[in-house]
């Protein structure tokens, strides 16, 4: 790994936790751009980091993801999307992309979180739609998005277990609204305050009793560390295609 | 207590566990009605039962509410009016009619949630805005409205600890419209599923730490016993005015 | 089912709510011992019971369960064993009795925690025992074994998952004896008070992140409706032999 | 404070917490010892430390606190002791010293565990004894003493809250041992595991309800920051005496 890697977003909070993840590694980064140029290294643009780096890690915004794509695409390089907040316009962007390079969008990179999809999945396979869904994600008082893009990849999780059809339900954020609970539906909700790294609470509510599955970060430097690893494991040479943390962790 | 207690919304969740608290202390209400007459007892509406009662009940809906007043008034019976979902209107006819009779509005009876309200207040006097306050309810799958009535009544007792004015904060059901969070402000949440009883959680959130303070209700039967309770106190003669749970309990 | 079923412990709480829900699933048991004789039905000792019921439920004490097995022994009668705080010699009582009769020993027999327990083998096969995991129940004030013989299934879904050996960890309840936490080990708390029906929580603690999978019982309802749908599961003519609730969900 | 602080058990993790925060304050510690020596800066033993020292911060074991105490009483510089797992005999050596030298004897010095402390001490007033009360704790792997100081800390406040006499209740640590529960008394479980900075959970337990108290720590900062913030406010000068937290903060 003698080039080092390249990061998007660098003057955000995660980016600040990748970079300083990095040197605590001993694997200093190559350069870090931020919204008007470099924050560390040599590289003035999206073009010059993504030709010098064995890999690219994205920690953006949504709107600058289009132009990332473009310069790991002409440079060849593979890249980590640790993005949120993407539309399906965005979603189509990386399947285009996938063809050309290799991509690995990750709503979240722990390793606990990586785990609870799983068991998430397989508790919706086991209870069925009759046992109500509701996600609930707690973060820091800036984060800008809600739910968080982890708490609908805990939801994405819930729809494949269920299986496809009606019976995996829809995605809600109405709850407000008012009215009854729609049978087999997943409600999100969302709290924001202080400074917390993020946490997140699936209930499955049955007929007198309830299965909770949850998971708390203490600090961002559990997603900084999952990102360099996912990092390192897209730049040992991976085909073009759209990976996912399962593969970095092995339990694909 | 001669003349036994009279149930507005008897048919529904609440009334049917009111008239059977009632049954197991020895005190059968004198009688209930619902959407379309009598449930059970000789009254058919309200004015006969409110003529008869040494109290009213009313766990029914917004709609109802003036025309249980308007019998209460003219029977002069004292009234606890448990139902949820009320706004500013309804607010507005029932400090008119204390004025002529004793009415005790109470979103939640239980003990535990007077004295966690009681708490609240006195943790957003200490702790102040600069801690971010966020209200969660998690109730059964039928419940209508959201935030839950109890939820909004932990709202105003933090209201009230932080003072008025500005520094009290706006209550804000609008968190999924995204963007970060408005410093000061209440935020509500709330899940929904299977036969939860009813749970709420507040979170104070500051820079590095978090206090919560919660209340879980394993079933309705303590709502029904603290609403026979609020109707005994009323019961013993009270002098027109609008009561809370704080005087049932001796808290006030 | 013409014979219906026969209770050990019928003056139990569990007793009464399996008698309970016995009647409101139009089918009331056949007969219930306690401890002094008959508390309900025409049959006074074990032989007699056994002898005319289609299945026997034990929610009796550690001490009655040699007598009530070789009473179900003696009348070939199917057993569903769900008293808790059984010692090693019990089990071998349990595994010579399997030999003659079909038995299904359940320290809970809630679906919830029955799906509970396979995401908690699942979870500590993909987390290994780096992930350290503490097992938390919460019961009513009058539960006299600490701790819950479902927090004990639930460690042994642990070490299920981790596989045998070493790294299977022991199970620990000597955490107030101080000092460091032995790495691999599995250590259980348990909280009491009020009329809290059960939940339990397992922790798996990493660095930097937790998951944290929980059951939450609302009343014991759901475990007598799970003890009697064990009952017919074993009632339709099982083979000798030691079942699990596994069995009779369709899980195994 | 032109003399800065002076550190005792600077080699430990709470250690290098306070050094740091001072360092990000801006204030960064006169010296620091360890075990067996300067951790940092020119002072040798205690003696030299306390003589330079505005204050004093003691974050090292039991077994030293005396001679702690005897070398801040020959230099009359007042001390904030935060080691944890105190016994009585370490108490009355508190109380003595307090004769002499102004001392704040802390089990934890967030500003939200104090705030904390003082919402349970009315929640035990309020509910009284007939509610049960049990205190939980999770620590890091590493952590030696279960429960934590801040658990009997807390256990305390709840004992001020009932008042004097039985029904205040006693602190047991032997749940274990089975039996049902001792009504009135104080139960203590303890979590270890990971990397948890510190949570802390309060159930009081009544018929049919519960209420949960409980505070969380994302990490050992807010502890530095609040052990600096008592080390300033004793150095202002304050008459010999025993402090607490509540006076740093102005609560007391």
């Amino acid at each position: 790994m003698t080039q080092g890697f390249g990061l998007f977003g660098a003057g955000g909070r995660m980016g600040l936790a990748i970079a300083a993840a990095a040197r605590e590694a001993g694997q200093p980064l190559a350069g870090g751009l931020g919204r008007t140029g470099a924050v560390f290294g040599p590289f003035e643009d999206a073009a010059a980091l993504a030709g010098a780096a064995a890999a690219l890690i994205d920690f953006s915004t949504p709107e600058a993801l289009e132009g990332h794509l473009d310069a790991a695409i002409a440079a060849g390089t593979p890249m980590l999307i640790g993005t949120t907040g993407l539309g399906a316009a965005h979603q189509r962007l990386i399947d285009r992309a996938a063809e050309r390079i290799a991509l690995l969008p990750a709503a979240n990179t722990a390793l606990g979180v990586t785990v609870l999809a799983a068991l998430v999945e397989q508790a919706a396979r086991l209870l069925g739609p009759e046992w109500d869904c509701e996600i609930l994600d707690m973060h820091h008082r800036h984060k800008r998005d809600a739910p968080s893009g982890t708490a609908l990849l805990l939801g994405a999780a819930v729809h494949r277990g269920r299986g496809a059809g009606e019976a995996a339900g829809r995605d809600r954020l109405d709850r407000m609204a008012g009215g009854p609970r729609e049978a087999g539906d997943i409600y999100y909700a969302a709290l924001r305050g202080g400074s917390v790294a993020g946490d997140h609470l699936l209930v499955f509510a049955g007929e007198g009793e309830r299965i909770e599955l949850g998971h708390r970060a203490e600090s961002r430097a559990i997603f900084a560390r999952g990102a360099l690893r996912a990092a390192r494991w897209l730049a040992e040479g991976r085909a073009p295609g759209r990976y996912t943390m399962n593969h970095v962790l092995g339990l694909a």
